[in-house]
């Protein structure tokens, strides 16, 4: 059976583009953080739509499981094969071309598996700005983007994946091409497939195809770090600043004390931006469509605004693109200096913004409380409500021997998150990680319309098992 | 069984809140542009959530059908039931409270019976902006907001109503609550079932309730009519501002000379900006979170380039809040003359918006051909791709009498519209009144999508069937 289906794949993608050997298959088995290898039958590179179709058509009347896999660089362990070895690998890494870009009705259509760097790119070419940043972006796909609908550092302005796509072309797990690829910014003409298809880390059809929004190239941002004494100052910067700004504010991204401290001590090149400590700093970014004037001229009222009224201690401005890029590089090295510190216990969750503070002292207090000494590595996209709230080990314990603890400290934080009418994954997916935490959070009534459309649209279940699920 | 049935509905919402007497049910039966009546078994009149999950329950044991209704305002035939008399209406406009206002989280949480006036009013209290916004908006409700995706004329600033929700509250086709009232920006723990029953018209499941986002209120607004040669130059004006503006651009409107001089034969008293005419005009209003002068200079600056770059003929800039208000005024009157002047064919469509100048000039030669001396009644949200495009007939020609011609009407302007990529429903809906065009212009993949959500959600089919699909 499995070498008549290998045939038969190979006759549609051709045999170059149907991997079977493990060397071959290796770099697409292993997730991005390398905490788990899963096993897959083969490797499938289809170069089209049409043989995505193919391909899927085939896997449904052999009844072989599918993972659709973008660039890999997911968090919750969505697009890597479980150890069973049953399912195949669909990559879409070749369906990579820019399709098309209309600079008037201010869109992009791309191929799922193109590179996000890739479009920024074209979009950047073309005068215009396609939004979507996050830190995988030299490897991540459009489609693994839409899949997981990911978020970034600009959704407080544009919005998450979901909210920058217009339309999508997807093949069902019966193997069927839906062109849903519109690019209309009004389409009331039934049910909303679009939106289902997005955040569904494959698990109802591949998506093989998109239009994207994009938007007129800001003529400037500039960027500060302002230095605030508690989680709840930076909430009061933050409606200052929205109501001073408006849609001017791009970025509002929170630090702890901690994470600079953590940066400086393991990057010591970068820059210190204050000669003393502050409990917490906030990121903000501006952008203007005007000039590069009115962004400075805004911020500065708005940071004095907030000095005046006792918001903000202090702040740094950038004062040239060098020194903004600096600025966030300390932002962006917060992971990495966690990287390097060792493995420690990572949440990403989102909460009301409005209970921000009284979620952070409850939950830092009841972690204190279970795990005397444990350091909080917290920071994270304030002004969506979204935090990467990470627990570290008390000083002198080895990372590894911590992470025995990942369940109780999981609980703890997802129940408080729960408690605080918060989201136990904000940005990063369910994929195979979160599977079961989800039943403990969703109440049966959503679980079951989410397995009554799952099991309407995939019957088979071939697509993407075990995934959010 | 009827009798059983209807007890057992006086029991959960009381017998009051049981209509059954066709003078009592006459004003829950007729659609808002008096179109068509239908016939009901009952109207009911819940008073909470709980009384409408448990009358949807008495309807799914007892296979009723239901049609849920909010302001009645809608155009498509959605919210009023059929000729049968089998279904029963239900009536959400008893759920009419403002439930929680967060001032830092930027949310509303709202029945779904609240008209949308006393939700904006609400926001507007507490310094706010909810910026949905439409005709109706005296009338219309959140929930029928919701179920119909509605549009309106701030959506090319703040988007279509699903983008400005971010959670809702649903009673399922089995009679269950669904607590979906998040409010988070971010929250991706699978699949969307938000955005399924937003613009699902009620097919799907009785949304109940919503969480709904707020924006910092604008310190000032600022309106102009910019006349231009054509479509195309009014497209690109519209790249101008946008590019020029960013997002203080929030309304661009485009009307044409015919809409024009159709509001000045029907209401003499309002002013006419232009001493002389021109092909087309655009109103054009600005927001700024800054100040009146910013927003004023803003536009001067962008409407004298305009005229520099002979993409605009001339410009007529309001100077006070009344001489905004008579701009706008020429705009929503575009409609109310239509209705003065008879009965007419009327289109909701949306196109890519590059695409706009080819289509009108395309799809207005056929309609001249087929129907030598029409008039063509072109206007519409053009910012969003969104027309309105009414054909009256010839002078004449008795507006009852080229009713006839509605069928074959709508056969040009709707093909016309597939083949330029574009939606025979922008902002309005399905319904009823549009269902057997649907199969004409979606693919079998798309519509087999749709039904087998359908079936998997609401297997007995009871919830306001005939409706979309």
């Amino acid at each position: 059976m499995t070498d008549e289906f290998l045939r038969r794949c190979s006759d549609i993608a051709g045999t170059t583009h149907v991997l079977t050997t493990l060397d071959d298959m290796a770099p697409y088995l292993t997730d991005w953080r390398r905490r788990f290898t899963g096993k897959a039958r083969a490797v499938l590179l289809p170069g089209d739509s049409f043989e995505v179709a193919r391909l899927v058509k085939a896997c449904a009347d052999y009844r072989v499981p599918l993972v659709p896999q973008g660039g890999r660089t997911g968090l919750v362990l969505g697009s890597v094969p479980d150890a069973s070895g049953e399912a195949v690998v669909l990559s879409l890494k070749r369906l990579n071309r820019i399709r098309a870009l209309d600079t008037v009705n201010r869109t992009i259509t791309v191929d799922a598996g193109a590179i996000l760097y890739h479009v920024q790119q074209a979009a950047r070419e073309a005068g215009l700005l396609f939004p979507l940043s996050l830190a995988a972006e030299g490897s991540c796909t459009i489609g693994g983007n839409l899949a997981t609908n990911a978020g970034g550092t600009a959704v407080l302005r544009y919005g998450n994946t979901r909210e920058l796509c217009l339309g999508i072309e997807a093949v069902t797990p019966h193997g069927d091409i839906w062109d849903g690829l519109r690019g209309l910014r009004k389409d009331n003409t039934g049910y909303d497939l679009r939106d289902l298809f997005i955040g569904a880390e494959g698990t109802l059809g591949v998506i093989t195809g998109a239009v994207m929004k994009l938007y007129p190239q800001p003529k400037a941002a500039i960027t500060a770090l302002v230095a605030v004494g508690s989680p709840q100052r930076a909430l009061e910067l933050l409606t200052l600043m929205q109501d001073d700004c408006g849609p001017s504010l791009t970025g509002f991204e929170l630090m702890s004390d901690f994470c600079l401290r953590l940066v400086a001590s393991h990057f010591p090149q970068l820059p210190r931006p204050f000669a003393t400590h502050h409990p917490q700093y906030v990121l903000v970014e501006l952008s203007s469509n005007e000039s590069e004037q009115h962004a400075a001229r805004l911020l500065e009222t708005a940071i004095a605004s907030a000095i005046a009224a006792g918001i903000a201690d202090d702040a740094v401005m950038a004062t040239s693109i060098a020194q903004s890029q600096a600025l966030w590089q300390l932002r962006e090295h917060v992971p990495l200096a966690q990287a390097v510190a060792g493995k420690n216990i990572k949440h990403d969750i989102s909460l009301p913004i409005s209970r921000i503070g009284d979620f952070l002292a409850a939950t830092d207090a009841k972690l204190h409380k279970a795990f005397p000494g444990v350091q909080l590595v917290t920071f994270g996209h304030l002004g969506d409500g979204n935090l990467h709230y990470n627990v570290a080990p008390p000083i002198g314990v080895p990372h590894e021997d911590f992470l025995a603890n990942q369940h109780a400290i999981n609980r703890i934080v997802h129940d408080s998150v729960d408690a605080f009418d918060g989201s136990i994954s904000a940005e990063h997916g369910i994929g195979a990680l979160k599977r079961d935490e989800l039943p403990r959070y969703k109440t049966e009534v959503e679980l079951n319309m989410m397995r009554a459309i799952k099991a309407a649209l995939d019957p088979l279940g071939i697509m993407n098992p075990g995934k959010i699920l």
